[in-house]
């Protein structure tokens, strides 16, 4: 299905939605200024599910990207991919011979895909889209991911970027998370300086401005946090059941 | 405070547990007949937040790796680290100019770190180890795993290993934590035959033996076992109390 021809010109397809993990793709795709095609997938019909797509990305989730007849999934995966094949130049990445850059590269990347990135989506889904109230889901995954970004704030405290002196795709990774969290969690980012300078700056990047413009879904990110912040409102004046 | 310096020879100390996470190393460690010094961490006096450990992993969690003045971070960094550096024969791994058994590396290492790992982390929270008992919780996170299984399921009834023909750091990492479903979720693996194959080709590999007796813990596996489906017996027990 997929053959081993490497090819040096990319013939990228990024299949994507207005999300977190997709946004990832689009700032690295236009941090290198590769040529891409965006196809936009509509979650509120399940496209993501459908047989032609589960080709590509056999988790059903997105984003995903071919190029040429190679697939990779996972946002993390394809930022390593993108950046082994077309970033020799290391414009948003540390090569491994790069020490510590490559090593903190990775670590802090790998941060994101396993910590921040799942426990603020838990957080997400307890606050504003559980069917029931969970007094214990709320804390649990908002105490944490505040944990995670008080690991964030002393690391971009001693450092100007997680890696080092250079932006890559771990501050991509994490800022396409991060910048969420006012919206959907109610964060105050002030409360971190150093995540709020270390995001002002990637948020004032032209690549990124460009790449959060990039289509993938049906309502606006506006029309989005309005849902949202109704949806909490039902749910935070739910009575407290949970059995202690 | 970590230099450039790169070293030929590895020079290498795991600080590591009794966890899924931590066993990925050690394995990894074994296949590729490594020299290094374990170094058991003690979780239940919180030994991983001490200063002198969170200069290794700024996170506070295991397992966390020095090679000389190099540290790295997170279970999937670690084992990218390791294969880059220390596989050239690709003894665990495939190179970039391997395709697509590099590109279905890295996304299945991706899937275990951002998916797997997390999810069936939260399932054994809710039906182990919280506080309260939470029926959304449980079936929140049991349907997700059970759902991820099925994913695993299906790649390994079309592939002998994750990504392709040969054993990789992305069975390692998945192994490892497949490994603990009978005794945390009472799964049962038969209901999943292509799982239950590639878990016991794995389990009987003598580098993965030695690697699950690298001490870690104060307490044995069955004890903790035992500790488990106790506390889960009282939790089960409780009465159901979510709001719907």
């Amino acid at each position: 299905m997929f053959s081993t021809t490497t090819n040096p010109t990319p013939n990228i397809t990024l299949y994507t939605s207005a999300t977190p993990n997709s946004f990832k793709i689009s700032i690295a795709l236009e941090e290198l200024a590769l040529p891409y095609t965006a196809r936009a997938v509509n979650l509120t019909t399940q496209e993501q599910k459908e047989p032609w797509l589960l080709e590509y990305n056999p988790n059903g989730r997105l984003p995903t990207l071919t190029d040429h007849d190679t697939r990779v999934f996972e946002s993390g995966a394809i930022l390593l991919y993108l950046v082994q094949k077309y970033d020799p130049e290391g414009r948003i990445s540390y090569k491994p011979e790069e020490t510590p850059g490559y090593t903190e590269m990775l670590s802090w990347l790998m941060w994101q895909m396993g910590g921040l990135g799942p426990m603020q989506g838990q957080a997400h889904h307890f606050t504003a889209f559980a069917p029931v109230r969970s007094s214990w889901g709320i804390e649990r995954y908002t105490t944490e991911t505040r944990r995670l970004y008080d690991v964030l704030n002393t690391r971009l405290t001693e450092s100007p970027f997680l890696a080092g002196d250079r932006f890559t795709i771990a501050d991509i990774a994490t800022y396409s998370w991060v910048r969420a969290s006012p919206n959907l969690l109610d964060f105050q980012l002030g409360e971190w300086p150093a995540i709020q300078r270390w995001h002002d700056g990637i948020a004032g990047r032209e690549a990124v401005q460009r790449a959060l413009k990039v289509p993938g879904s049906s309502i606006t990110e506006d029309q989005f946090a309005e849902i949202v912040r109704e949806k909490r409102r039902v749910l935070m004046g739910w009575v407290e059941a949970d059995v202690r």
